[in-house]
């Protein structure tokens, strides 16, 4: 592999957290090849020896960059901030840089960790819906409040930040598991100011080259 | 409250993401004081109107400092590291940077919000030792082999870091939880390395002002 060669991200589709990283390399504009992670087939390749040398965690993603391999989303998010300061994702000043941090991790560490494929296999299928619907519903909550003080036509201010990065694919997993969205005003006109923009489109689940044709239609 | 006031942390004398920002304010030397906010007096402070408004997650720990209420763990921790870099707990190459903030975020979004006091009511009386063990010994598995390649004497090479921060009140979890830890060397050997630090010794559990006389004994 060349020095200079693309980046390669370990994504699957439907997976929240690769959304996330694919989001920020298109609106960096870095072009980066995709190496598709299957979280079902055989059991799912993220469990496999040979991907559990690139990710002992066994998850995606996983971005190959700069001759080094790098896990967790956020981690990765910020790598790529401080590696690739054209068109920032983050602001200057410390206190908004908290804003979209904390941002960030509710969704990444309060939310997300707790409706996961692997987490709600173990919580068993008889439960698993409602699990998933508390601990989204709980994070949202936090999420609106944060954002009904820090929000512009995005989540801190007007310009777009990596808490966008963060929230767009959360809320894809709260319509998947049927949360009542009402309730978070600012979310849905976070979501609608989103929603059409390029670099948020290309990175849809919808349109990745493992998405399955049937999950389209 | 004056501008030039001392920093509060809400802080729970047994929350691991507490006790976190506990080391890294010791071990920059900023002064502090404890709000201290009981997870179960009462059916948990965290859960009150007041502390809501502080904290709309419900959970500490909570920062006050220059004049904003700062919340989420690893957020104050890079806050605290951005605006005062003297005793610096991050490496300056940006690849190191990445090894840090990946061991803190396995544990912060793979490990601690799945074995965490609210969590774990819900999961239940029955299954909740399983459940953490379960998930502790998961992420531990990933931090293990990470460290293999990035520690020296502490996380990431010889210095003290946020992931150092971040894994000792992992440990203590892990052992109050009843994990077997003898897979894990690496971590034990960085444990041991960092158990009689005046900063980490200062931030543990029994030494907080709300630590209940007892549970020392």
């Amino acid at each position: 592999m060349s020095v200079m060669g693309k980046p390669i991200l370990y994504s699957y589709w439907r997976s929240s957290c690769s959304w996330r990283v694919r989001i920020a390399l298109n609106l960096k504009e870095i072009p980066y090849e995709i190496k598709p992670i299957s979280l079902v087939k055989g059991g799912g390749e993220h469990h496999s020896n040979e991907f559990r040398e690139i990710n002992p965690m066994e998850q995606v993603p996983a971005l190959h960059i700069d001759n080094h391999t790098l896990i967790e989303s956020l981690n990765i998010l910020l790598y790529l901030e401080e590696t690739r300061p054209h068109r920032p994702l983050m602001p200057a000043d410390p206190v908004k840089r908290a804003r979209v941090r904390e941002i960030c991790e509710v969704i990444a560490a309060g939310i997300q960790p707790l409706q996961n494929l692997i987490v709600l296999v173990y919580v068993g299928e008889e439960r698993k819906k409602e699990w998933a619907q508390h601990w989204i519903t709980r994070g949202f909550t936090a999420v609106e409040k944060l954002l009904s003080s820090s929000a512009g036509k995005y989540c801190v201010g007007d310009e777009i930040t990596l808490a966008d990065c963060c929230l767009v694919p959360q809320i894809f997993n709260a319509r998947r598991f049927h949360v009542d969205l009402r309730p978070f005003p600012t979310i849905l006109r976070v979501d609608r100011n989103l929603e059409n923009h390029p670099a948020f489109t290309a990175a849809h689940p919808n349109n990745q080259p493992d998405c399955p044709p049937e999950a389209t239609k």
